[in-house]
Order: structure tokens, then C-alpha cells, then sequence
């Protein structure tokens, strides 16, 4: 990520996005974002797997299901979860509004919201600010709506592509927020993505699963999730080129740009965990399948014991292999186990290293970026997962979350 | 837990325990514990699931396999773990020395240890200690073993039971130690349990199972299990009443008593907890099965969210929900769920309860020890477990572990 990660975010045409100061943000800082689809555009999303989930979810999946939407509105501050049916009216109420302002069906608008869980969505002031979002759309928006929808998030996150295909340019944009997290489960984590590429709705759905599988997923538990999380990508098909169908060289290229868009916001979310220090990969390698890779690479990048350790920079080594030892592989040969920080070998033959010195692991573990890598020598399988360390201030910031 | 847990452990009849300073410990204090059981004792053990299992794990289900223990050696300071095959030869050395002083072979005498992963267990030191504790074996010698098994433990922990039988008293002591935790998986936990009662070694084993799967595992994630975990029973025979069998009502007694000292070392495990301000209870009830309410109670003990929510005493009950919501209950009617911080209802059909207060939930906060209950309204099983809050003391702990 350069310094500022939302300057330089390529415009999408046909998508544009506008902000507004609702208040919901004790600092009056912006707090809501109206995103508006060009006619023609398709739209994907998944959405959190949380039995309670929140009002705006279970709104947009209903919303999705019925016609492709026009716009999406989000507002930060509130979550509007475990708000029960005042809560599902009031996710109505703001679809209901916009579409009166903008002259279509409440189902063609999709609303979203982050923020503290519990507490009565304010519908009024989100209403009073839709005409001000509405009245600054526009396709060089995504700055300003990647600040709008910021949390306990320290910086905005974006990301952007530009693809020439057959003498056209396509562009892959995103913007997401996170932040509060040892893993997004506990945080909502809203992700929008465009491009201007045509793409029919199945391929589009088939793109969006994809990708998330490989970016934020990698953050994540598979089903572990906020009871708000959502990522939406937009194909508003305006770059001119021709519908892109499974199988062919367009779509495959504007999968690669959108992986690598959500690979990009997934990580920025990870580096700014909240009290990070820290960027940490956990590869594993050489398992005998991705399932096992990635049960070992989270027993180990969820451990609490691991994640202190890195923040103490302290190459206890003996953390990391206990946490191997217990991911649950019932016939792993320890003997053929290896364990890497960077370049130093830490752990081999089921034990130290006979090479391996405090020193090294104290250089590797001094750096803020650094990769854990596991060799299993069991097969030909190999999986990626980012995490962060747990510091003091983690458990400060979410001890006083509220207060 | 009384202030003085060890302080009134009543004696085992054919089971004593000796103590001694092998110099493991930096600050001088006693890390050697040898118990001998009497001739005709029945032993019974758990280990560790982790694949990366401590070389005196390998060698003491080797040596159980073999023939039944006349002595059980543990040191504290050291877990021998990680420590490839010089590791074993260790392990095996101190069996070694202890039998040769004995008389008995090395199949007899099976190793614990307990302390840091990965540095060489000092053999000469242990060999040289063993003398001083074998001359300092006794039947009250529970308090002096429960102190020298600790390592990051605040206090000894120490549970006794006694019975009275066809006019004859059964005894049932253990200790344990365990601290470094969020759950027992991320330290060593050790656990001594000695009756007088005589239990056939099958029947020992099964009693012995079915009380750690309600106390121990109870605290912890099935199969999640440190490198060194252990949990010891032995039965002497000694209290001059016939052999109990599964079945019979003397077991049934035996097995329930067992179970009391484990679920009390358990717990005060728990509350020993490192940095930990509160014991909280985690219970669920009116679920399908015993499962779900196990998934549901372990999801809530382990959020890093909800725990750190209970140190800064704030109820913040969307955490708890959130938390309930992804336990993986697919078909989870969130409507009719209901969770209570002790006797207030913080949440009732899927959204804050109506009658719910920030002062009310506040007050149930501010305790040092509270239970919170989630009601599923879909059967008739309902499980606990114990858990403890996260605070910054805890990542301080552990990111200092070594230094």
C-alpha cells in the first residue's frame, strides 16, 4: 500500500459516488454514501453467514433477489444489527426514501450499515442527508466514500487496475473498511468494488465468490463473520467492449483484476488491525490438500500465544509449533515438519534447528513485515493467510470501544 | 476456591508425594515432584492430542503401555518439548535415575514436565534432586508438589474429597496447575488425582475420561491441547474396601468425587487464568444436542471481542449476539433465542430485550464473577463451560514471557 491508497483510485464510468454528513458520526464527520449503478449494470454480492445478521442484510439479500439495483446507500456509526423488526423498518425507510428521491423502486436500492450493534438506527437524519450524497455523485467519488465509511479504521482503503484489452482500457476500483479485527469476524467488513466491463449476472456472481475466497477469506474463518459483512462488485458494462462470458480471455482477465483488487483491500485490512504492529503471512506449503494448508495456517495466525509473541517480537518459536502440532492433522510425521521466519529456519527434524540461533529469529522478528512459513513435506498443496499481532492496545481500544 | 487451596488436602493412603529444587526454576524454588503409589495401585492417564507432543508424553504412554508406574517424576521450569531426540533421551534418563535409586525398572516410572518449549532438559540437575525429594516422601506432601508444579501460576491448586463407605472413608486429592491461558491449549496443564479406593485399570481409565471430558475439556476445545498436557489417576487400594467396578454403587460414588476435584481444579485453573479479572461461566441451554451448545459456549468464550468487553466490564451485548450468530447453527430461528448476563435479559426475540437497561446490565458487569446464559428454545440439552476475560495484563504476560 503507497501512503495514501485512495488518491490515485482510477474512476469507474458509469458508477458514481456521493457523501453526506448524516451525524451518526459523534465528530460530524461523513458518515453516508449513496453509490448509484449505471442503467444496464449488473450486480454480485456476498454477504455475512451470521444467523443475526443485521437489518440491512437480510433487506439487500431480499432487495437482490428481486430486481438489479440502482443504488446503494451506506451509512457508518450504526450498525442497525440486533435491532429486531424496528430494525427492518428502518433499512426499509431508507431504501423507501431514496427511491422517492430518485424516482425508482425501494427494491433498487440496496442498504448497508457499520458501526456499534444494538442501538435504533436514527432514520430521520440519514434521510435529511440522502439530497446532499445525492447532490455530489460523481464518478471521482472514491475517496471521499472510502473515508465516509471508515469505523475505527486509521486509514481509507482502496485499490485500483486498469486493463488494455483489445485497444480498450478496463478498470477494476475498490474501497473497503475492516479495522476492527484479530479476524473480520468480529468487525464489519464492507468491501465495493466496480469495473466498467460488461459481465452477465452468473458470471459476475462466479467472479465476486472467487476472489473473496482467495482475499478476504484468507482473513478469515470460512463462516466466521460480522453480523453486517457484505462485498458488492458492480459491472457497469460502459468501457464498451463486449459482454465477457465464463471461459473466455476478457473474463479471465477481469477476475485477475478483481482478485487482485480484493487481495489488496483484504490485506490494507489486516494492516490496519486494530493495535496491529505488525503484517504477518502464515504459507503454509507441501500439504496434501488447500483444506489442511489453511487449518494449520489459522490454528496458527489465530493463536494468541503467537500473535503476543509477535508483538513482542520475540521469536518464541516453540508457540508456532505447538499451534502446528494442534491444527488437527491426525498423521503428521513431526520428523518431516519444517518452520521458517523469513529466511531462518527455525524448526526441522520435529525440533530447533541445529542451525537456527536467538539471534537470527530476534533480526526476523524485529521487521514489521514478516512471513511464517510451515512446510508439512506431505503433498503438493500449499495456501496463504494474513494476520496481524495482538498487542496491548488491541485490548485496549476494544475495551473502551463504547466508552 | 478457599484462600488457601493445598493448605487441607487430605492424604491419599498409599500415595506420597516428595519434593526438591533441581535448580530449573531461576529463582531457586522447588521444580521436582516425585510420587510414588503403593504396591497394587492402579494408574490411569490422558495426554495431549497435539501432534508435536513433549518427549515425556512419548515416553510415559510408553512406559504406561509397558507395565503400571511405581513412580511418577515431574519437573516444572522445562517442557522438554520440541526437543527432537536428544529430548527423549532425557526423558528416559530421568525414569533411569529414578528407578535405579529404587529398585524398580524404567518402565515403572513415567515423566512429566512443564515450563518453556524448546530449550535441552538439564538431566544432571534432575538426577541430582531426586534424592532430597525421595527422602521427603510423604502422604501430606500435596501442598509442597502442588507449588513446585507451577510455572506461570498465581496460586496452588489443590481439590479433596472425602467419603463415607459401608462405614470406611474413601479419599479422592488432586492438584494441577495450568495459568498460561485463554484455554488450557496454549499452556501446560498437569493434573495429579490419587484415590484409596481400588478401581480396576479399565474401570479407572473409563472414570477417569468421563471426568475430564466434563471439567478439563471443558475449559478448552476438544483435541486442542498443548504439547505437554497431562491428567493422572491412580486408585491405591488402600482404604480396605473390595473392588469397585463400573456399575456398582461404590464406583458410581468414586467416579462422582472424581469428577468434583477435577471440575475444581478446572475451574480454578480458569480463575488463575493469566491477567484474568473475572471467572465467567458460559452456559447453554435448551439446545438440539450437546454439541451445538458446545459450539455456541466455546464461540462466546473464545470471541477476543466478548472477552475483552468483560474486562472493561461493559455489556455490550451485540458482542455476545454476534457471537451466538456465527456458531454455525444453520437453521438457528434467531426470534426465539434469549441471552442473560445472570438474573438481567440483555437480548429476547433476536434484538435487545425491552426491558433491558445499560444499568442493569452494568451492575451484572461490575462482578467478579457472572454467567452468561443463551437460551437456544430448540431442545433439551444445554452444556457449560468456564472461561475468563482478556486483559491487557495477559498480552503483557505473554509478550514477556521469555524476556
Amino acid at each position: 500500500m503507497d501512503k495514501d491508497p485512495v488518491s490515485e483510485l482510477h474512476p469507474v464510468s458509469g458508477f458514481r459516488l456521493g457523501t453526506a454528513s448524516a451525524g451518526l458520526k459523534k465528530n460530524g464527520k461523513p458518515d453516508l454514501v449513496v453509490m448509484e449503478l449505471a442503467e444496464g449494470s449488473q450486480c454480485a454480492a456476498v454477504f455475512t453467514r451470521n444467523a443475526f445478521c443485521a437489518a440491512p442484510v437480510v433487506v439487500a439479500k431480499e432487495h437482490l433477489a428481486a430486481t438489479v439495483p440502482s443504488y446503494l446507500v451506506v451509512n457508518s456509526g450504526n450498525a442497525n444489527a440486533g435491532t429486531g423488526m424496528p430494525g427492518m423498518a428502518a433499512a426499509r425507510q431508507c431504501c423507501a426514501a431514496l427511491a422517492a428521491s430518485t424516482g425508482k423502486s425501494p427494491e433498487a436500492v440496496l442498504p448497508f450499515s457499520t458501526g456499534v450493534i444494538g442501538e435504533r438506527l436514527p432514520v430521520n437524519p440519514i434521510v435529511a442527508a440522502l439530497p446532499q450524497a445525492l447532490g455530489n455523485l460523481t464518478e471521482t467519488g472514491w475517496a471521499a466514500a472510502a473515508a465516509a465509511i471508515m469505523t475505527t479504521d486509521t486509514v481509507p482503503k482502496g485499490a485500483t487496475r486498469k486493463l488494455s484489452i483489445d485497444g480498450r482500457e478496463v478498470t477494476v476500483t475498490g474501497i473497503a473498511k475492516g479495522a476492527g479485527m484479530i479476524r473480520p469476524d468480529m468487525a464489519t467488513m464492507l468491501a465495493y468494488i466496480a469495473t466498467d466491463a460488461a459481465i452477465d449476472a452468473d458470471a459476475l456472481q462466479l467472479c465476486l465468490e472467487r476472489a473473496v475466497a482467495r482475499s478476504f477469506n484468507r482473513i478469515s474463518v470460512d463462516g466466521d463473520t460480522s453480523t453486517n459483512d457484505a462485498c458488492v462488485l458492480v459491472a457497469t458494462g460502459c468501457c464498451g467492449l463486449p459482454l465477457a462470458s465464463t471461459g473466455d480471455a476478457l473474463f479471465a482477465a477481469v477476475c485477475e483484476a478483481v482478485e487482485a483488487v480484493c487481495l489488496e483491500l483484504a490485506r490494507a485490512i489486516v494492516r490496519d488491525g486494530e493495535g496491529a504492529t505488525k503484517f504477518v503471512t502464515v504459507s503454509v506449503e507441501q500439504g496434501a490438500d488447500a483444506d489442511e494448508c489453511l487449518r494449520v495456517a489459522y490454528t496458527i495466525a489465530h493463536s494468541p500465544l503467537v500473535k503476543t509473541a509477535l508483538f513482542a517480537a520475540d521469536p518464541n518459536w516453540g508457540r508456532i509449533l505447538a499451534a502446528v502440532g494442534r491444527a488437527g492433522i491426525v498423521d503428521l510425521d513431526i520428523e518431516g515438519v519444517e518452520i521458517w521466519l523469513d529466511e531462518v529456519c527455525i524448526v526441522r527434524d520435529g525440533a530447533r534447528a541445529a542451525d537456527y540461533t536467538e539471534e537470527a529469529g530476534q533480526q526476523v522478528m524485529d521487521r514489521d513485515e514478516l512471513t511464517i512459513r510451515v512446510v508439512l513435506a506431505r503433498g503438493a498443496a500449499s495456501e496463504q493467510v494474513w494476520t496481524c499481532d495482538l498487542s496491548c492496545d488491541y485490548v485496549k481500544i476494544n475495551a473502551e470501544y463504547r466508552t
